[in-house]
């Protein structure tokens, strides 16, 4: 009778155990983020298995490293070990599953990472991560058990949840690979469009990269941010139809010329929209052309005036007139950097939205010049000079240079 | 004790139950067809429901219809019904259950998918597919369980399928849109560049379309096949480089400018080698920069012969050549189609692998003429002139051409 208990108690046990696998399994299936996988494996694991910690490493084929994440919270640090090195390593390499009683006394075991994270292993249980196809993809480790050793269930269980996770980041791994390529492809495309005339060389990188600053002090989401660094790296797509003789022709453009540059806007909607964008990336075909509105309304493709140009458009907008300023044209020098900055203060609910320009202001010089030197030759700073930089924003630099330019040593020039 | 012992056994039954669906899980969560998806599903819950037959109702929001395989076995058909029509439109509507132990004598019940596939329905069981946000993706039926009615047990069961397919289908689709997203860029983008010459229009789109016959007849892998769309879009991507002024020039080249000409193989192996193309699509660089080389060795950009080639250029090298002769150029009209046939016969060996050159000669009149329309002109042809053409394949109508050149109705001319 006790034994029918007994073997009831641990069927319900196990029934639950599956239970929360099970549900679990869906969590971590629906995370394409490898890093909230990461947390979310570790998290689930460290509870189901009453350990005081655990680590996730990924196989890394092609540098012959496992990576993961380690630490507490929201401290979590990347590190990388190579492929055959400590516990995980021989896991990753014989396939073979460890559990380590006393950790210290194994000759496997490598003492860095507790080094690092001021942690104390004492037990460890360590199994391989396999894809369907029985691939390894990694390492799920378990440390310290509550009270005790791990068991042969401990395992069992452990073995569940690697298998679940080997799906899962191999899932993640495609799906990112996938949007890298589909993003380098973007930007490789936009660098080779510039390149047809030396002069624009690097400036859609330069936007691209001026845009992602204005966005995140602007508080943009995750999802925001993409489409916004999309939108930029394709804002001048329509080039490709605009003849070289007008792209690149050095000195002034005759209106009829000017007139053909406009219709680039025009063409990148048309390129864009061919595109099957999903989601809220559909908004991208708008958004990239509409990069020559004015909040005025005097812009061009459609005039759109205030809030009706999208929001990601008013900040490829701003930076866009940022860089054709500081640099070269075929008709111009480089302007000096004052003369920029006034006529973006003077744009301020002319050509720019005020909210997006106030914004823009208080990028640190350090980052502006970043942005300034890309694609350009390199420029090296001391730390001191570099954190000098960083303490000053672009709305002091501006009013230090509005003041100097009243001084002897300043000459004002109209533009 | 009985009722201990029938507990037990009852628990075990649900263990056994919930291992082979987390088991399954990993399953599903690993296929990324939709399709093949599907059919998992399916096959799945007619085992574990001891059902007749399950569907799969997928929810397209946009076109507001609920869509399935039905069928059996490899003849799986795709129908499509409105997303609130029948118990599957009920189900996926209300978001409620439905267990109907009687078909034909609910009102709600569409008996046209059982005409269709002349099944009998007799009793539904029908739960909403959810993500993991609880929005509808789709409906999950089973149908006919066995000698008797479903019961609470078996909703429970098909409940925790529909939701670790309402993951799977999300992840499916994330994935096949960020393709299509993928594939249709390359595509836009290289119909913007052919169209920068209107003489050259659509080019890019017959030879991709050619290229993907060839490589079908010859038995390559969906994979390959994926690789050899890509790459054969791709293949004149470093045309964005060249001077219009060349590109576009009325009449002959010069060697100068047919030497600038000759350096968008370079161009597009350049641009594509800054895409972080990841597994066998590292090959794409090569294959698209490949297509100019020779099959002898006398071709550019590096002189690679025979096998050396990969053989994915080897065939848009086919398709390259076929597609420029077929149409007009700056400097010539569109040679007449026999002394095409015979170009590309005569570079047997010479400019082209003779394997490819014999499946492209297998190709139907049909085929060829549906590659030549595109981009083009619609023509319109009635079924027996299809059935025709379909009949023909180039190597009995490069005959019947040659024969005719040396009747006195033929005439023959010097290429």
């Amino acid at each position: 009778m006790w034994e029918i208990l007994c073997f009831k108690a641990s069927l319900m046990d196990r029934v639950k155990k599956l239970e929360i696998l099970l549900e679990f399994g869906k969590k971590i299936q629906a995370e394409r983020n490898i890093e909230k996988l990461i947390k979310l494996l570790t998290e689930e694991a460290t509870e189901l298995l009453e350990a005081e910690r655990a680590t996730v490493f990924v196989l890394d084929k092609e540098k012959k490293k496992l990576w993961s994440l380690v630490g507490l919270g929201l401290d979590k640090q990347k590190i990388e070990i190579p492929m055959n090195e400590g516990i995980a390593g021989y896991v990753a390499t014989t396939g073979e599953s460890l559990n380590v009683p006393n950790a210290y006394k194994d000759e496997r075991f490598n003492k860095e990472i507790d080094k690092k994270t001021g942690f104390r292993t004492k037990t460890i249980l360590a199994v391989p991560i396999r894809n369907l196809k029985g691939e390894i993809m990694g390492v799920f480790q378990v440390l310290n058990k509550k009270d005790t050793t791990f068991n042969e269930e401990d395992e069992e269980i452990l073995n569940m949840l690697a298998s679940q996770a080997g799906v899962a980041i191999e899932n993640s791994k495609l799906y990112s690979q996938l949007k890298e390529a589909f993003s380098s492809f973007i930007e490789s495309l936009a660098q080779a469009l510039d390149a047809r005339d030396h002069i624009t060389s690097g400036h859609t990188l330069r936007v691209a990269n001026l845009s992602m600053l204005i966005g995140k002090k602007l508080g943009l989401n995750e999802e925001e941010i993409e489409i916004l660094h999309h939108a930029a790296w394709l804002h001048d797509i329509g080039k490709i139809g605009i003849k070289d003789s007008v792209l690149a022709k050095p000195g002034k453009l005759t209106e009829e010329e000017f007139n053909h540059i406009k219709t680039h806007t025009i063409l990148t909607k048309q390129i864009l929209d061919k595109i099957k964008f999903y989601g809220k990336m559909k908004d991208i075909p708008l958004i990239a052309s509409s990069h020559h509105e004015r909040y005025d309304g005097r812009g061009y493709n459609l005039g759109l005036k205030g809030t009706e140009i999208p929001l990601l458009s008013r900040i490829i907008s701003v930076s866009d007139v940022f860089d054709a300023l500081t640099s070269k044209r075929h008709y111009r020098d480089p302007m000096p950097i004052l003369q920029v900055l006034e006529i973006i203060e003077d744009g301020k609910g002319k050509n720019f939205d005020p909210k997006i320009v106030e914004i823009f202001f208080t990028l640190s010089l350090f980052e502006i010049l970043n942005v300034i030197k890309l694609g350009r030759k390199k420029l090296k700073l001391t730390p001191e000079e570099e954190n000098l930089l960083k303490s000053i924003n672009l709305k002091t630099f501006f009013s230090f240079l509005k003041k100097k330019q009243n001084t002897p040593y300043g000459t004002k020039k109209p533009y």
